[in-house]
């Protein structure tokens, strides 16, 4: 029966939840409640729910919400992970998913919460460690190109705080200039009339937000945020 | 039981293949064997089968290879479709590919197997005819940046056959003065020492390939092919 080779094969959805800690670029890991690999850190997944899913993004939205209690944040499709070796129980499907979130959003005080930064993992079980470098790796190249990195960023920030979010995430430095030049051609932040940055030594900077327009989709620049020439 | 519902899932995977037929650009969609749609043409598909194949990409290429013959063609994982609504067996999951190849690899008078313009499809059954939108709009923006249009090629082409089949591709014509250096720029082709066209009314043209490290991978270039300014 074809059918039944079809329903063999387990499937689940597994989430890259980034955000930005102490200046760097964080995932974030939940410590697994059962078998297989009970107690250790991971990525929080879990399997679809064929009764509420519309589709597999929700599955992923709600696993998020239950587990961190973060509701419908930037949530991308990443890729599909599978294979007889990367769960113990059998042949088995991840859809994977990547989201951005500010880091105040998380819970601050829970161990079985752990915001960890991106180049100092712990060992992880099943294939996540492959899962976080594919998000990295997007996140990363889509960044260079897009508004993404303000999912990052707090509701209301000043544009030096924007451009070291980018910084953050590309993992390099950018020259302020042309800094300010793509982000006035990507369009995707106001300044908040009359609201300026309190409580710092220097000249207190203007505040600005992400245009509403873009709360959910990202606006796009042709050439890279730090293309060379 | 969570297991259970990990497993009430119906996983498949589905194949976007296009190739260049007459200067257009195709998808191969083959007439179903079974329910349901039994008759209607679809992209190919199947389930994964546990015992044979290492990742979703195997059985993809699997499925290519039992209903059209092709054999490991340049394959990609374009996302992941999901929901109740797709399959009328249930909630269903079909990790999508797409692939590349020149036309003279396909059948040719198999009435089971039919080639189409992408730009006139028959009406497609579950969520097909969305699966192929994304898959061009992956492709074309791929192509802009990318080797990737150079697997429709037959072995040996010219540089002027190579502009047209990416013309085919991104829907417009281009630059010949720009398209040649960034052919040069991307180092996906080597001439054929002595090789040139024959059959031709006017001069023979050089003939090239493309080159062996290409085989399986892409090259890329920073700005489009057909970049304005």
């Amino acid at each position: 029966m074809r059918r039944t080779e079809g329903e063999s094969v387990i499937c689940s959805v597994d989430v890259v939840l980034l955000t930005l800690r102490e200046e760097r670029l964080c995932v974030v890991l939940l410590k697994r409640e059962r078998e297989p690999f009970a107690g250790a850190l991971a990525l929080p997944g879990g399997y679809i729910h064929p009764t509420e899913d519309q589709h597999a993004g929700d599955a992923a939205a709600r696993v998020l919400h239950d587990k961190t209690g973060i509701v419908s944040p930037y949530l991308e499709q990443l890729a599909t992970f599978s294979g007889p070796g990367r769960d113990p129980r059998g042949w088995s499907v991840a859809i994977a998913y990547y989201a951005l979130v500010p880091d105040h959003l998380l819970p601050q005080d829970d161990p079985d919460v752990q915001v960890l930064p991106v180049g100092s993992l712990p060992a992880l079980p099943f294939d996540h460690r492959d899962i976080i470098e594919v998000a990295l790796s997007r996140v990363r190249s889509k960044s260079q190109y897009s508004s993404l990195p303000v999912y990052l960023c707090p509701e209301r920030f000043t544009l030096p705080q924007l451009q070291s979010v980018y910084e953050a995430v590309l993992g390099e430095p950018i020259n302020k200039v042309s800094f300010r030049r793509k982000v006035e051609e990507l369009g995707m932040v106001e300044a908040l009339a009359g609201e300026m940055e309190q409580g710092r030594a220097n000249r207190p900077a203007q505040l600005y937000r992400l245009r509403p327009e873009y709360r959910r989709s990202l606006s796009l620049v042709e050439r890279g945020i730090n293309a060379r020439g």
